[in-house]
């Protein structure tokens, strides 16, 4: 057990920004939420989930939505509250603590503001190690764990909880009760016992997030010899795509998603070329001079060139000249069941998966 | 307390179809529901909501979404149990009885078919003397009582429950869901003590629809000197509005509604005249030759020339030779918040409302 305060948040929501791969709403609106929750009612304990009873009670919290619309709706105090209430109603058993669903710049940060306003702990792991944009996206529908009870609450006050056959049509009513709210909500699912945390959860990830957007923030400090560039690859094992400049950005809000499209003029040693990544809220392909050279559930990442701050897709710009990355999934994705879940064909997209460290191997 | 078996079930279907104003859906499916439910778990006691200790938990059953829809999807039997089993868990109190939400083909038998597989009685009562297409369009809207928690099942197993800040927020987030769920739901809603019944119900709507259906039944054998539209109009306290046949009918199902328009051209006394009717499941507004003869909340019912049978909007057919009538609503609809909730305006019809005696004054 360790204390989050304000400095952690600040790493945390940097770092998951980077794992968000595009994803999970903009790091500014998480911290808020995040340091004003912390400033308010004090520092979130963060557990290793091994540190609780096989059959203590964990939920993740996250907002589900598009982020571009959460950034105005906010979320107030009482939410959480109500949440977990409705839990304890329907469970008979108190909540233990808390968690993150998935790696990004809001949900990484919305289960601290929960923790800290809710008195509770909050447990190191998530459900993806990245962000996707569907709730049955997740390692716990691998494990054949239901989504169901899932309870929504939205900034008006209204609260819906949805009890399905399967994880994806929790999915499919959630988002269409999410899109009659406005557009995001906030939510509860996945309600677990410690043990199928322990067995499906990705562990660690807090402490990674925070680590990485340390090393992100000191990266001008990158050891000698080494250019800020190769030593960000280096330290996220990562793989360079692309640089360029941003020439174009198609968006879209629909079914409660943010859909597009950004095109990217090559610079520096990419000069001459051109790159294509189409999004749903998260990156999901990025084609390199019309080859593909990575898809979901690999992370797409775009960084700022100079300081390698993520660039999520809600703030992509024209001019903006960004580098392209591909980091490798959590392996439990790369299994026949994962890739069901969140392959490129699920997504559309209509090519096998190939992990990046293969398919960069032609683009040099 | 009396016994509603198949011939009582017969009669409450084709008494309530006239009810419906053209919605609350196809009496064929309503009535195979209840009578499939009666066959099977014996005969529904029917009470007064008098015959109800003030404190006895009251739930409406009933169905949402097009009536088009339900037509394919049905009605399994194991939905009312869950239903109910939800409820008993949120209140931690059994329920005593369950009551009709609407007159119409469907909605009024949903309650005699839920009755009889829980082992419940039926109340003779119902939220609107009517059909309405949305949920907060009910009596007890005018009494402040909230249609929260508001819990629905899809034919799959999935189910929401709803508790909103208003009660046209729980038609927002339930539409939705519906939606989602393929179009067509069961679902209870307005769970009520019976003091809360007795206070805003529409009384008697049961016996009365039964006594309605026995009639147009037997509408051959009218008194002597009168026509049996003649008897029909007495009997219904209705006004006649226009006899045609069906020259145009436009349909369309969108977000979770069947909306459309169909033109009468006029036969009998009528030729030559032209009527047309708007509808959003239910008729909303009768034009004849041009001039608004009735609109909502009073009910505009089409019914067979010849045997009078009611003709929902989903049964609308080209040739069809049909009577518009008019019925004067139930007294709570014509006050201030009455016509708030279901007046002309909110349905987008550019007109106030005047009562259908008024309206009819300037047709002769």
């Amino acid at each position: 057990m360790r204390k989050i305060g304000i400095q952690e948040i600040e790493d945390i929501a940097l770092g998951a920004a980077l794992l968000g791969a595009g994803g999970g709403g903009d790091p500014y609106i998480g911290k808020l939420l995040a340091i004003g929750a912390v400033k308010e009612c004090g520092e979130v304990s963060l557990i290793d989930v091994d540190e609780l009873s096989d059959d203590d009670i964990v939920v993740p919290v996250a907002s589900v939505g598009a982020p571009t619309i959460l950034t105005e709706k906010g979320v107030g105090e009482s939410e959480f509250d109500r949440l977990l209430d409705m839990i304890s109603t329907y469970y008979g058993k108190r909540v233990t603590a808390v968690m993150p669903i998935e790696a990004g710049g809001v949900n990484s940060m919305l289960p601290i503001a929960a923790a800290a306003r809710l008195g509770l702990p909050m447990v190191d792991v998530d459900g993806m190690g990245r962000a996707f944009p569907e709730i049955q996206m997740v390692t716990f529908s691998i494990g054949d764990i239901s989504a169901s009870p899932m309870i929504f609450i939205d900034e008006k006050g209204n609260l819906g909880l949805m009890e399905t056959v399967t994880n994806k049509w929790v999915e499919n009513i959630c988002r269409a009760g999410c899109t009659a709210c406005g557009g995001s909500v906030v939510s509860v699912e996945y309600v677990m016992t410690a043990d199928q945390v322990k067995e499906y959860g990705v562990r660690g990830i807090v402490t990674y997030s925070e680590e990485l957007g340390r090393t992100i923030r000191a990266i001008k400090n990158c050891p000698e010899g080494m250019t800020p560039e190769q030593y960000f690859l280096e330290y996220t094992k990562g793989y360079r795509l692309f640089k360029g400049k941003i020439a174009d950005v198609l968006r879209e809000t629909r079914g409660g998603f943010n859909f597009g499209r950004v095109v990217l003029e090559g610079i520096g040693e990419d000069k001459g070329g051109e790159a294509q990544i189409e999004f749903q809220n998260e990156n999901l392909c990025c084609t390199v001079n019309g080859k593909i050279v990575a898809t979901a559930p690999d992370l797409i990442c775009l960084v700022d060139t100079e300081t390698f701050t993520p660039v999520p897709t809600d703030a992509l710009k024209y001019g903006k000249r960004v580098l392209a990355v591909g980091l490798p999934c959590y392996h439990l994705w790369r299994t026949e069941r994962g890739l069901e879940l969140v392959g490129p064909r699920y997504f559309g997209i209509d090519t096998d998966y190939i992990p990046v460290e293969e398919r960069v191997k032609e683009l040099v």
